[in-house]
C-alpha cells in the first residue's frame, strides 16, 4: 500500500505567498541609518522578494548559486531572505563582523557569485575588495551618494528585470542558505540549510509551547540577521503574518529600548550580552520606556544566569531561555515550563527556567560520556549529541568530520546533564571545563553565580595551567558602573555556593571582556591572555 | 551545492517517544463503557503502543499491511493510533455507524488482515462477521464475558511478544492510516495518509494562529477516532504532551458535559450537531455545569450558524469554526481572526468567524467557475480547489478520478467565496444548489438563517424539481422541545434578509433529519423523500 497523499514541498517562498495573500497589509518597520523609520508591509516585501528573484534569473543566477549579502537587520534583507531562496539561490548572509581574513575566506570558501551591501557598509566591503571577487555588486543606496566603481545600483537592478520572474520547480531538500560557526576556534565552516529545514523549524519554533509565533505579535529580531538567520525568526514572522519591527544598525540599549517602546514589540530574541544592557539601562532610569506588556523576550547564545530572570521579571518582561547552535538551526531547545510546575516553590521554578530546556519536537538528544548514555538524573554530565530534521549531518566542502558520531548524531562540544523532566543544563563547553586536581569545576556555575552579584556586570572563568592542581581557575570580572567590590568579598561570597576547592584562586578585574563577533564570550582570547599567569 | 542538513523523517511514532521521554506522567483520561474512568498517562500510552507494534511483528504483520479497530474514544485505541504506525502497518479505524454493506466492503476493499475490537462493539463485528474475513481477530475485554469463537484476548496478545520490539526502518512517505470517506453518494473511498502528511498535519493545526494544542490544555476529542482519525487531534495532543480525555461510548450532552467539567476540559472539538445538542443543555440547567473558564471548542464537519457562536459566547466557551474532508488531513483552515479585526464591530466579526476561514501554512487554495479562478471578493463563487502537503492526491485502488484538476489540485466539491481577507465561506455543496428559474439558490444560508430563528433546533433546505421554475427550495424543519412557529412567519422571519423568490415555497415540520454516520446532514435521503413533492 502506498500513501495516496501529495507530497508538495515545504518551500521557503510559500511564506511570503501566503503573508501576501493573507496579511499584505501586516506592518515591516525597518530603521533607516539616519535612525528614521521606513514603513512597508508583507505585501510589499512579497512584491519585491519576487522582484529580486526575477531580476537574479535575469543575471544568469543558476539554482543553487550563492549570493551574499552584507546588511543590518533592514526591510532589504528580508527581501534577500526570500528573493533569492526563491530564485533558487542560496542566501549568504556575511557576519560583518569576522574579522576580513575569515570574511574573505567564507566568501571564496562558498563561492558566493554576486553580493548585496548596503551603502553604509560599503567601508567593509572596501576592506574586503582586495581578496574576494564577486561577479557583480548590488548597493541598496539610501544616503544618495556616488556608487564606488564596479558596483550598482539595487533598485536598478530590481526594476531592471521589469517584474518578471518564472519560479523555478524546487526540492525541499535544495539549499536556500549557507550560514558559517563563528566557531571560537579554526576557520568558521559553512552548514546549509534546506528549505525543508528552513520550513520544519520555523513551524516548531511557533508553537505555543515553543516560542509561540502568532499573527498577533510584532517580532523584533535583534539576534543579527547575518547570524544563524536571526534565530530564523524573520522566516517563522513571515510565515505567521507577525508585524515585524527590524532594528538596522544602532544596537545600543537605549536605541533598541526607544524602538521597542514606540512600536510595542511583544517578542524580541538576542544574545545574553545584549539583553544585560538594556537590563541595565531599564533599571538604571525606572520608568522612562513603557514597553508592551506582553513583551517576552528570547534568549540563547549562552548560559541565562538565573538573576537575569528575576530582575527582568521585576520589570514585567518575561524571558524565554532557549538553546542552539550554527549547526541546529539554530533553536533545538527551549526552557519552557511544565504546566504542574506553576505549583513549584519560585526559586525551583527559576532554576528550571535557567536551564536550556526540551527538546523540540522531531528533534532527539542524548548526553554521552566515557560510560556511554548518561541517565537522565540532573547530575551525570557528558557530551550533548543531538539529531533532526534541522540537524546539520556535515559541514559544505569537508569530507569527514570528527564532529559526529558514527551513528550520525551532532557532536556539540556542550557538556551537559539532562535531569528527570527532559531539561538539559549545560555545565560547560567540553574545552571550558577547568580540570584541577583529577576533579572537574565548571566555569558556567561559577560565571553564571558571579553575575548574580550586585556588583558584577560580567565575568568569566577560565582554567590557567597550575605547578600543583594542573589547572585552577581564574575569574575575570567587570564591575557595573560606580559598583566596587574585593576579591575577598566574591571568594566569600562564591563559598555560599561551591566547595572551597572549585572557588577561583584569582580575581582580575578589568574594563571589559572579549567577545566573538556573535557576542559569545571569546575564552581563547582570555586563555591567551592568561596563559603566563604566575600564581602567588 | 547540496544541503547539509539530516534528513531525518516525520514518523508517527516520534510522537510517543517525546510524550514519554518529556511528559510520562501527562494524564490520559479513558471513560469505560460503565461510566467509570480510566486513568492512565503517556508514558503508558508508549509503552503499551510498542508493545502493541512489537506484537503485530511477532504476528507476522508486513510493513504497509492495514489493521482495523472497531473502538471508541479510548485509551486502547490510541494506543493503536501509534502502535500500528510504529509497527510499518496501517491504522484502520472502521466507521462503526456505516451500513454493514458498506463497512463490509471498506475492510474488503483496503484488504484489513488483523482486527482490534472492544467487546461491547462485537455485535457489529458479529453483523459483518458474514462478510469479512480477518486472519486474527483481538478483543479488548473489559466486561469480561468469554470471548466469541475464533477471537482472541487483545492483553494477552499484548503480553505474548514479550515486550520485544524491533522499530522498522521508515521512510516518512510510507502509509501509516487510512480513512474511508464518509460520502453522501457513492461507495466509501480509501485516503491514505502518511507519517509526514500526518506530522505536519498535526504540526500546523498546532500553531498559536490554529487550534493552538500545546501541553498546558486538557485535550478531550468528541469526533470519533474513527472518523478521520478525530481531526488528528490524538496526534498533535500526543505530540504537544496535552492531557487526553476519551469521552468513550456515551455521547449524549449530559454524559459529555459532566465529563468535560470533572476533568476541566480545555479544548475540545467536534462536528455541529453535537455541540448543537450541548448548547441546549448547557441554556436549558444555567449553573449546572462548571466548565473550565479557559474551555475553546473547535466545530467543523458543517457550516456554524452565527447565533451558535453568539449563544456559546453567552456562556462563556469561545468555538472556533474550521473546516476540512476526508481529503485533507482533516483540517485545511480555520476561521480565528487577524488582530486588526478587535476593533471591528461585533456583528463583523461574529461573521467572520462563522466563515470557513483561512488556508493553514503550506496549504493552497482558490475557487474556480467557468471564468477560471475566482477573484476575492468575497462575492463570486466557485468550486473549492485544494492542494498542500496533507491533501490526498488519489484514492486508493482507484486509477484516476474527477476529483482532481489536471494541474494536481483536489476538487472538494464545495462552493465558496473568498473575501479579500481571505476567509472562505462555504455558501453550499455544489449538488445541493438550488435552481430556481436560471438563478442560483444556496441552501446553506437559508439553512444558517434559519437555526438562527428561537423556535428551530436543525432545518435543512433542499431543491425539489417544480413545473414551472425547474428546482424550488423546500425546508424541513425541526422544533425545539416545546417551541411553535408556523409557515407564515418563517417565511416573515426569512423576508428580513433573503429576497423573496429565494424563500422556500414550502416549510414541512418533522421530527427529526437523516444524518451521515459522522453526523453530517443525509440531504440524498430527504431529496428523496421529497423527489414526489406536489408544489400548490
Amino acid at each position: 500500500m502506498k500513501s495516496t497523499m501529495m507530497t508538495s514541498p515545504l518551500l521557503v517562498p510559500d511564506m511570503t505567498e501566503r503573508a501576501a495573500r493573507l496579511f499584505s497589509t501586516a506592518e515591516v518597520v525597518s530603521v533607516q541609518p539616519d535612525g528614521t523609520r521606513d514603513r512597508s508591509n508583507l505585501g510589499d516585501l512579497h512584491r519585491r522578494s519576487r522582484q529580486l528573484a526575477g531580476a537574479l534569473q535575469a543575471a544568469g543566477l543558476v539554482e543553487g548559486e550563492r549570493v551574499a549579502t552584507l546588511m543590518w537587520n533592514e526591510r532589504e534583507h528580508l527581501e534577500a531572505y526570500f528573493g533569492i531562496p526563491a530564485a533558487g539561490g542560496v542566501l549568504h548572509a556575511l557576519n560583518m563582523r569576522l574579522h576580513t581574513q575569515d570574511l574573505s575566506h567564507v566568501v571564496a570558501h562558498a563561492e558566493d557569485r554576486f553580493l548585496i551591501v548596503e551603502d553604509v557598509l560599503l567601508p567593509i566591503y572596501e576592506q574586503l575588495r582586495p581578496f574576494v571577487q564577486f561577479e557583480r555588486i548590488f548597493v541598496v543606496n539610501r544616503t544618495g551618494e556616488k556608487l564606488p566603481e564596479g558596483t550598482e545600483c539595487y533598485e536598478l537592478f530590481l526594476a531592471g528585470a521589469g517584474g518578471r520572474f518564472t519560479p523555478p520547480v524546487l526540492d525541499e531538500n535544495d539549499p536556500a542558505a549557507i550560514c558559517y560557526t563563528s566557531g571560537t576556534t579554526g576557520k568558521p565552516k559553512g552548514v546549509v540549510y534546506s528549505h525543508r529545514s528552513i520550513c520544519l523549524h520555523a513551524l516548531c519554533l511557533s508553537l505555543p509551547d515553543q516560542l509561540s509565533i502568532s499573527r498577533s505579535e510584532t517580532v523584533c529580531p535583534i539576534s543579527s540577521m547575518f547570524h544563524v538567520n536571526a534565530w530564523g525568526l524573520p522566516f517563522a514572522a513571515t510565515m505567521a503574518g507577525s508585524r515585524i519591527v527590524l532594528p538596522g544598525r544602532n544596537l545600543q540599549p537605549e536605541a533598541l529600548l526607544d524602538l521597542m517602546a514606540a512600536e510595542q514589540v511583544t517578542f524580541s530574541a538576542a544574545v545574553p550580552t545584549v539583553w544585560m544592557a538594556i537590563l541595565n539601562a531599564l533599571e538604571s532610569t525606572p520608568g522612562r520606556w513603557k514597553l508592551s506588556p506582553k513583551l517576552r523576550i528570547a534568549m540563547g547564545g549562552a548560559a541565562a544566569a538565573e538573576s537575569l530572570l528575576r530582575r527582568f521579571d521585576k520589570l514585567g518582561v518575561h524571558v524565554i531561555h532557549a538553546w542552539g547552535m550554527t549547526e541546529t538551526g539554530p533553536l533545538a531547545t527551549a526552557a519552557t515550563l511544565k504546566p504542574e510546575m506553576d505549583a513549584w516553590p519560585e526559586d525551583d521554578r527559576y532554576a528550571q527556567r535557567s536551564r536550556q530546556g526540551m527538546a523540540l519536537p522531531f528533534i532527539d538528544l542524548r548526553a554521552v560520556n566515557d560510560e556511554g548514555e548518561c541517565p537522565w538524573d540532573g547530575a551525570t554530565t557528558g557530551e550533548l549529541e543531538i539529531r533532526g530534521p534541522w540537524v546539520a549531518a556535515g559541514y559544505h566542502g569537508i569530507e569527514q568530520s570528527a564532529q559526529w558520531t558514527a551513528d550520525g548524531w551532532l557532536r556539540t562540544g556542550d557538556v551537559v546533564s539532562i535531569d528527570p523532566e527532559g531539561y538539559i543544563r549545560i555545565t560547560d563547553r567540553l574545552k571550558d571545563l577547568i580540570k584541577s586536581g583529577g576533579e572537574w569545576i565548571s566555569s558556567v556555575d561559577l560565571e553564571n553565580t558571579l553575575i548574580g552579584h550586585p556588583a558584577i556586570r560580567e565575568a568569566a572563568v577560565i582554567a590557567v595551567p597550575h605547578p600543583k592542581w594542573q589547572e585552577r581557575p581564574l575569574a575575570v570580572i567587570v564591575l557595573r558602573e560606580g559598583a566596587t567590590v574585593d576579591a575577598e568579598e566574591l571568594r566569600a561570597f562564591l563559598q555560599q555556593s561551591f566547595a572551597r576547592w572549585q572557588v577561583p584562586d584569582a580575581f582580575v578585574f578589568a574594563d571589559e571582556l572579549p567577545h566573538t563577533s556573535t557576542g559569545k564570550l571569546l575564552k581563547t582570547k582570555l586563555r591567551n591572555d592568561f596563559c603566563g599567569w604566575q600564581w602567588e
